[in-house]
């Protein structure tokens, strides 16, 4: 990953701050002749897009994606498709409301990056966070929406597992929960409490951290590069990239510190299809850095929003100690929104490794191998 | 991170197989004149050594380093520099038991790599775990003694925090007694236990997780390349392609998303110098992706070893299922090893960002801003 | 080089078609604080600009740029300066004539890169040339005007100097020249010659080659990263990527293999600085892929424009023989506006390792060495 | 391309100086089951091999290649092949000279890369040029020696067409004649009469420049990445990044400033395959950079070895003037062992670009495309 790149054939670049004119992003190495529109994107977008509920920043944004390259619509049978050249797009930003910026505009925030920007680049663009914005967010989910077309049969899904110390009950996940309350929460019982329990926080202008967990269906074995380009390595990277995540683990994850090698080993059967069947997934789906075709499993941890209606300790940049309060339309639980987000990441590093894996090795996997 | 390279500026490049002639590596980016001698290198490849106690694998290697290139003695004063050309590292392979291969030649050992590879290459060489042994993990360190040399006053120090479900009281917790006990534990009493715990599950033919904690003081801030080359992101890459990890965390961690806005904030003041001061560290020194100049921290979970003594249920290459039982020598707890690989690594890439940031900033951070 | 960004440190990423809604690029790891207005870029992109004498591409775009992220205004001052976040730009595409396809949708040009893009990727958008179109260029204009404000000091001018078999008389070389004629020539007897005979070109539908030269003043010493990261090899990538380029040389160049060692080694004295002086400039300011201190000098040639009114010989996309007859906009000498284009190239290249070289090696080169 | 590595997902890295314990590399990405031997690169090696003739260095390298990790013998076939994994490769210094080193230890040899990696890393090891010896080409060899193995049907052969300012004539070109004389001309009266006129040069200590033209054989159509990974522009890196290299250029080359758009335009007919046919190519397999399928031709120009008997004015590290004078074993013509260095560097950008398109494209391309 460079600084504002990820990925190596199918490569994503972004750019943009929160209050400046638009954000946007390259996506860059997509194969050609996949069918792509705005309203593809836009699926994806607007399930991220804040203002759609009370638990989110009131933000107004419509995040109206333009396809600016990189597409071309066939005149015999109408289908726009990828050309194989860059996908340039772009998002104005619309809702950048004028405000007064005294607060923060020489007072650094705890928690947030005003400090560590300023320290960087001894210059910052303080107006909404700039470019530490979670703003920049779209730009990830518009890019997962196309890398999810280029892996024939990949299902990649998230949902919030946990908010404050407050873990779902897995017996009861539903894929199609998720849709149906603003928490991309699949326990409709734990979506319930948390709708009482996140007005509880906001009312008290506080905030809380969450655990989302993200699923990838379909994902063919053999995708990874160890040794540094392991599969899991590069999705620990694209994680822990968004923006207040302090964790990833894949698989049995943190849990797996407390097992014995019995109780962790995925013991292998065949099944039906004469072909490898795994009986667990302590590994998440991935072992020694590559796909087992089982599963891929991710979870990451989000730290509670750091805008905050009470006043914490701080330092201003000209060196004086003082106080200071974040104002302003938040999201009470930063994690909500970064189901889809996280979603989105693990979308593209999988589409990476699956266009890396057929160059070096080609499109066939065979098996049985043989002696 | 590409295939076997990771790194931008500080870049490292590793080769080999554990049952092959020889592993080795490449530094490459290096600043020049920086005193650098095989003995340097030695003293923490002697950390990760094997055979050094019998809670670690019985193979007994040497891993004496040989530098190929990269340094230069001064004649005049006789001191051995790097000369920022790439150093070429290699240690040649010397117990490579000859043993009868028969039970995994064909078979794939549940938790292992075998399965991964060879449904990924086609080809495995399944000696020792070929290129997914730890043995690659001694090039790691290699590597990580030069990039502790890069950043000047850095101190880059790890420790077993957790073994199985047992943790330390970090109230005892004392760095020196990392260095008198087989397990790199900072607390003297976790490690007495430790001792009768792991030879319990030593003499089982069992294996058991653990949890390691880095950190990194001395850290400059303003370290990292947001949005996609954080400095957190990068640590998350770097540590989780560590053989066996199957969690990373920063900071708070996992932990974070119980957490209120309020508890989760570090507040700031000003230290005696005149510059920020931290009143806690939730962040592990990291915000927004860039260091804050506190102590990094960084904590990741290593699965309990895959090789074990009970068999487990499996197929074979041809196709067939079959049982499989993992004789030879092996770390009952491969964590243990895993603390100067950690460090090795989180080292290589505060040293990357370090000439990162001095490449695009410059070498002066201005405190304070001003207006 | 990968796919559409180029560079390391100092890194950009391009996108768009000739004739899509937009072309535009990202500048990522450009230093904070360098003052850059939409003002800076315009300047450079007029130069590129089509439709300004009757030798270039009558087609009418104004390439107004637009700066969407990285630069930021600072209140007190008033200067808008960028921040170190990627700098995001795009030019809408204005003039995208309306027009009959139907000679070039299905049939290939000779020299042109149809054949080409539709055999890599089975698709191709053949408005304009789509991806492969000069119109591309505009980008790298763009970028380059960033560029020059990274390396303090840095001079980069272009010329023309040589027109089909034609060469300029370089006793004659007046930069100033360049600025007065349309053909960015040195030389105002060759511009006046090359007016009467690319009218004559013109005229006849036909097109001509043309040899550039760039020349780069105030490039410290030290720059380059060899062995592959040669500041001549970044060189020859970066003009050779250019449309329509064929040959890229540094210093003597192919002049070079005619030379004894005596007649191309470049003698050393000391300056009045007290520094290394060299008597002459064979090497073209690059020894060992390093940057001399001299001025750096690259020349490229430029094959004559593919579009022409005669017929030529082709097939179609349906696999059947066919002529081919490209009407339309055209440039007849296409080197003249490469002349901007490869200063552009040749600024990114020497911003992305002075910035490199900062990293590795720090900001003070020391002279004299010492013993 | 970065500092030691060139590549990206066929990626050479390699290290090592002239008079140090030993050069090597590594050669990463390369496709699982491919049968390669040390015998294999043994044989490109030798083609390189100082001291064969009295054109080339006098010192003595057996250049004996050790492959250290990436291949595996298959025990049923006991056929050894690549595995997928990183291919380590060294080679021991033998032949390092013992001698005076006090003419060049403190003084700067024009032409060569002396004061030029003194300035940039201020150290250097000037034993036989250190890490600027054409020594180091020996790895790149070896990684050539892989790459000619990834692309079926590939054949790169490489020709001196040109010593000091005269050409052969390329209507006597005969392959074969390269293996026959010292020079790998193809034109055996120009081979002889280069052997007068080099023994000429080598008796007054002097030295000589060169042309070597590369072609390229089997390279299937649409390989290339634009627009910065073009398939031209990647090979001008990567033939200006051999030592003394100082122009590159691809098909008609220079010359094709002076042709006019219809001389220029490679024209288009169906072959008795049904496939097109060009019927000229101008072009040197390269349009839009991307591969037509036609013969990959390109030409560099090597400059005159620096080392020569004449003293020349210089500097020393002291910052006084003085005078220097090379003595001790040189190639007379440089250029003459760069013919297998650049077949080895065309071979392995086309390794690189056919697992690139591989990976973007898949395997087939569709042929003929339909409407």
């Amino acid at each position: 990953m460079s600084h504002n790149s990820f990925g190596h054939l199918f490569r994503v670049t972004t750019f943009g701050e929160s209050h400046g004119p638009a954000i946007g992003c390259v996506v860059d190495g997509c194969p050609p002749r996949i069918p792509l529109t705005e309203a593809d994107i836009q699926h994806d977008l607007d399930r991220r897009r804040p203002g759609q509920s009370r638990y989110t920043t009131q933000r107004q944004e419509p995040d109206q994606v333009r396809i600016l390259s990189g597409v071309f619509t066939d005149e015999k049978t109408g289908v726009q498709m990828t050309t194989g050249t860059p996908i340039g797009l772009t998002i104005e930003n619309v809702d950048q409301r004028s405000k007064d910026y005294g607060e923060i505009r020489n007072k650094y925030r705890p928690g947030h990056a005003d400090y560590t920007y300023d320290v960087k680049y001894g210059i910052r663009d303080y107006r909404g966070g700039g470019r530490s914005s979670a703003r920049e967010t779209a730009m990830r989910v518009a890019a997962g929406a196309v890398a999810r077309k280029v892996v024939p049969g990949l299902l990649v899904r998230g949902a919030l597992v946990q908010m404050g110390p407050h873990r779902i009950d897995r017996s009861r996940w539903d894929w199609d929960e998720t849709g149906r309350n603003p928490f991309f929460c699949p326990d409709a019982e734990a979506a319930a409490f948390f709708a009482d329990y996140l007005d509880g926080i906001r009312k008290k202008g506080s905030s809380i951290g969450a655990v989302i967990e993200i699923l990838a269906e379909g994902v063919p074995p053999g995708l990874g590069a160890p040794i540094y380009g392991k599969l899991d390595a590069d999705l620990a990277a694209a994680l822990m990239s968004i923006n207040a995540v302090k964790g990833v683990e894949i698989g049995a994850g943190f849990g797996a510190a407390a097992l014995t090698g019995e109780e962790n080993a995925d013991e292998m059967r065949l099944g039906n299809d004469g072909k490898p069947l795994f009986l667990s997934n302590h590994a998440g789906g991935v072992v020694g850095g590559i796909s087992t075709g089982q599963a891929v499993v991710a979870r990451f941890a989000v730290k509670p929003t750091s805008s905050i209606l009470q006043p914490r300790l701080s330092v201003d940049r000209f060196g004086a100690e003082t106080d200071v309060v974040t104002k302003g339309r938040h999201d009470p639980c930063v994690g909500i929104r970064a189901v889809p987000v996280g979603e989105a990441m693990v979308a593209c590093v999988i589409a990476d490794h699956f266009l890396r894996h057929r160059g070096q090795v080609g499109e066939t996997t065979p098996w049985p191998m043989g002696g």
